[in-house]
C-alpha cells in the first residue's frame, strides 16, 4: 500500500487494515458449513418479481425515491402488525428504524453506544459479524458463557460486579436469545425474565438480535425479552435476510420512539432502502410472506434433522453438539485434544468446510469447538460433508 | 428521554442527539425547491419491473444472497466499464467498492480516515449531507472558498498552510467539482490541473463526489480530478441515485484496489446491496441507463432553463444567481440586506420553501444565499414558486 496512506487511516481504519476478511467464494467441489446463507433454493425470485410488477401498476413512485429509515411507512406498518401478531409485542411504526440488514441498523447503534476504550458484554460464543463490530467502534469485549439454556444471567452479574470493582460500567449486553449463532440454542423463559431485571435493576442496556427468531422447528415462541422488559432497556433486532433474503438488505430496530429518533441522525446515509423496502412491504401484507415462512421451517428443520443425523451415525466417541430447535447452526464440542483450528487445513484439503469457534470467542477460547451451517447446502451435501469432516477428526485424535 | 440514555450515548450519539433534521414530508399546497430529489415523472419502475422479470427468469439466485460490496460482479463490471467509456478512467471492477448510496460510501470512508479533533477541508458552500457526516465523526471542517470556477486551488494552499503553521493538516478536502451541491457550478479544467498537483506535492487526499456528472445539459465532460491525478491521491464518488432512483441505494466508491479492500473491512455491514444491483446491471449493460440518462438530460435542462427565466422575469434588482451547465441546483445571492435564513418562515408562509445559505456553511455565512433545487418539481411549480419566492424578497427588502 503507498505508504501516505498509513498516515491517512483513522483508529478504526488502522484496525481494518489490519484485518482479514475471507473470500465468500468456497473452492470447487468443496461442501461448505461456514456461511448462515438463506437455503438458495427457496429464494423468493418469482416473488419478488410479482412484486416489483405490482409497483409499477400502482405507480409506487415512492418505492424509487428517498425516504428516512423511520416510518410510518407501509414496511414500518407491516413489521410492526407482524411483532403484534406473531409476539404480542405493541410496537409502532415509529418505534421501528428500518435499516440495510440487521447488521447495519447494529452497526449504527454500535457507534452510537460506543466510544473507544468502553466494555462490552457479549455471548460466548457470539456471532462474530457483531463483536467485530464492537472492536471496529474501539470495545473491549468481555464475553459472557451461553450453555445450554443460552447466555447465563449469573454470569452477567458477575460481569457486572467484576467491572464495577474497576470503575467499569458495560455499554450493553449483546445477546441473540432464540437459536442463538453460533450455538443454535435458545434462550430459558426463567433467563429471559432474570435477563429483563437485570436490565431494569442494573441500568444495563440489552441489545438483543432475533435473527432466527422466526425458524422454530415446533413449539409456541417465548417472550421476547424486549417484551418482557421495562421500555427503554432493550433494543430489538430483527431482519428479513433469513425470511425473505439477504440480498435485500431489510433488517430493522426497535425501540422507543425517542430512542429511535435519535439513533436514525446518526448517520446521514441511513436512508430506508425503499425499493426492496417496498417489494418486502407487498410480500409480508399479502400474506405470502408467512406462508414463505412456514416452508422454510420445514425446510430447515428437514436439514437440521439430515445433519444431526449424520453427526450421530459418523462421528467419533467424545464428540458432542446441540440439537437446536430453530435456526441455522449446530455446534460441535470436538474429542479431547482434537484442535479446530488445526484441522481446519485438513479439513479444506478434504473439501469440507466450517468455522472454528475460536472465531466466536473474545478471548482465545473454542479452538475444541466448530460451527456448522446446515442452511444453505443439500441433504446430499450434509451426508457427504458430515462423513468427510468424521474422517479428519477421526484421522486427528 | 428516559435519563439512562444520556450516560449510553456515545461521542456521536451525543452528537446526534442534539441535532435535528427536518422531516422530509412538505406542508400542502407547499412549493418546495428544498431536495436534490430526482424527477418523480421519469423514475423508471416499469423497467426495474422488467429487470425483475429478468432476474426470475434467468434464476439469478445470486441477485437475492449475501455478497461483498467488492466485486468483480456484474454491477461493479459495467460501472467500471461505463467509467472508461463515458470519462476515459481505467478502473478495474476491483477498484469499485458498491455502497448503499454515495452517502453509505462516504460515510464509510470518514469513518475511515477521521479520528474526533481531525481537521478536513471542504466547498464552502459544500452539500450539508456530507459535512453533518465530518461533523458525526467528530471533525473540524474548514471551509475553502467555491466561486464560479469551483473551489479555489489557491484557497486550498492558503488552509494547507494556515493549518501547518497550527501543527495540522488536514485529512482531506471534500468536493464535487461537477455541478457542484449547492451553487451548481462548474470546476474548470485549470483548477483540476491544479487540485491533481496539490494533491500529489502536498500529499493531499481528495475526495471527489461527482453525483452529478452524468446530468451535464451541454458540452463535452471535463475530466475527473482522479483522472488527472496520481493513482491514491483522490478517491472518487458516484451513484445511481440521480440517474436511476434514490431509492435503489446504489452508489460506489473508485481507488487503488488495496485502500478500496480495506475500506470494505471498515464496516461489518458494508455489503452489497445484490438485488438492487442486479436490477441496475441490467438496466445498464442493456443500454437502457444510457438512453435514460440522455432523457433526464432534456428533463433538468429544460427545468433549470425555466427556473433561469422566471427568476429573470421575477427577481428583483440585486439578486443574483448561478447558471448551472448541469445537475439539479441554483445557487441564489439575495439582494444586500435581505437574510435567507429570516425570510424562510415567511416564504414557508407563502407556500414555498428552499434551503437558507447558512445550512451549506460551517462558519454561520451564507445568510444571504439560498439553494433552490429545480430537479423534482413541475415547470408549472417553478414559475408559481418563483414568483411566490420573488414576493417575499421584494416585500422584506
Amino acid at each position: 500500500m503507498d505508504e501516505r496512506w498509513n498516515e491517512r487511516w483513522s483508529r478504526r481504519g488502522k484496525i481494518a487494515a489490519n484485518m482479514n476478511r475471507p473470500s465468500r467464494t468456497a473452492a470447487e467441489g468443496m461442501i461448505s458449513f461456514v456461511y448462515g446463507d438463506p437455503d438458495p433454493d427457496s429464494l423468493p425470485l418469482e416473488q419478488m418479481a410479482r412484486a416489483a410488477d405490482v409497483l409499477a401498476e400502482n405507480n409506487r413512485r415512492d418505492a424509487l425515491s428517498y425516504a428516512n429509515p423511520v416510518g410510518p411507512d407501509g414496511l414500518s406498518l407491516a413489521l410492526a402488525n407482524k411483532l403484534h401478531e406473531d409476539y404480542g409485542l405493541d410496537v409502532t411504526a415509529e418505534q421501528v428504524l428500518l435499516s440495510l440488514g440487521a447488521a447495519s441498523g447494529l452497526g449504527l447503534v454500535v457507534d452510537m453506544l460506543v466510544d473507544p476504550g468502553d466494555v462490552v458484554l457479549a455471548d460466548a460464543p457470539a456471532w462474530m459479524g457483531a463483536t467485530g463490530m464492537f472492536r471496529l467502534a474501539g470495545a473491549e469485549v468481555v464475553g459472557v458463557e451461553v450453555d445450554d439454556e443460552g447466555v447465563n444471567p449469573d454470569r452477567v452479574l458477575e460481569a457486572i460486579d467484576r467491572l464495577a470493582a474497576e470503575g467499569k460500567a458495560p455499554k450493553f449486553l449483546y445477546t441473540i436469545p432464540t437459536f442463538q449463532n453460533p450455538s443454535g440454542v435458545e434462550l430459558s423463559l426463567e433467563r429471559r425474565e432474570k435477563l429483563a431485571e437485570i436490565a431494569q435493576d442494573k441500568g444495563l442496556l440489552i441489545l438483543e438480535d432475533d435473527a432466527y427468531i422466526d425458524l422454530r422447528f415446533s413449539g409456541e415462541p417465548k417472550p421476547t425479552i424486549f417484551g418482557i422488559a421495562e421500555p427503554g432497556t432493550v433494543l430489538l433486532f430483527g431482519t428479513l435476510s433469513k425470511t425473505i433474503a439477504a440480498g435485500m438488505r431489510l433488517g430493522w430496530c426497535a425501540g422507543p420512539a425517542d430512542i429511535i429518533a435519535v439513533l436514525s441522525r446518526g448517520r446521514t446515509d441511513s436512508l430506508r432502502n425503499t425499493y426492496t423496502a417496498a417489494l418486502a412491504e407487498w410480500f409480508i401484507t399479502t400474506g405470502q410472506h408467512r406462508d414463505h415462512i412456514a416452508e422454510l421451517r420445514n425446510i430447515y428443520s428437514t436439514k437440521c434433522s439430515q445433519m444431526l443425523t449424520a453427526l450421530e451415525r459418523e462421528m467419533p466417541e467424545g464428540a458432542s453438539w446441540t440439537s437446536p430447535n430453530g435456526g441455522f447452526f449446530i455446534w460441535v464440542t470436538l474429542p479431547d485434544g482434537v484442535d479446530a483450528l488445526d484441522l481446519q487445513p485438513i479439513a479444506q484439503e478434504n473439501l469440507v468446510d466450517y468455522i472454528p469457534g475460536t472465531s466466536f470467542y473474545s478471548d482465545g477460547s473454542g479452538r475444541n469447538a466448530l460451527r456448522l451451517s446446515f442452511s444453505a447446502v443439500t441433504e446430499e451435501q450434509i451426508d457427504t460433508g458430515i462423513a468427510r469432516l468424521a474422517k479428519v477428526i477421526r484421522e486427528a485424535m
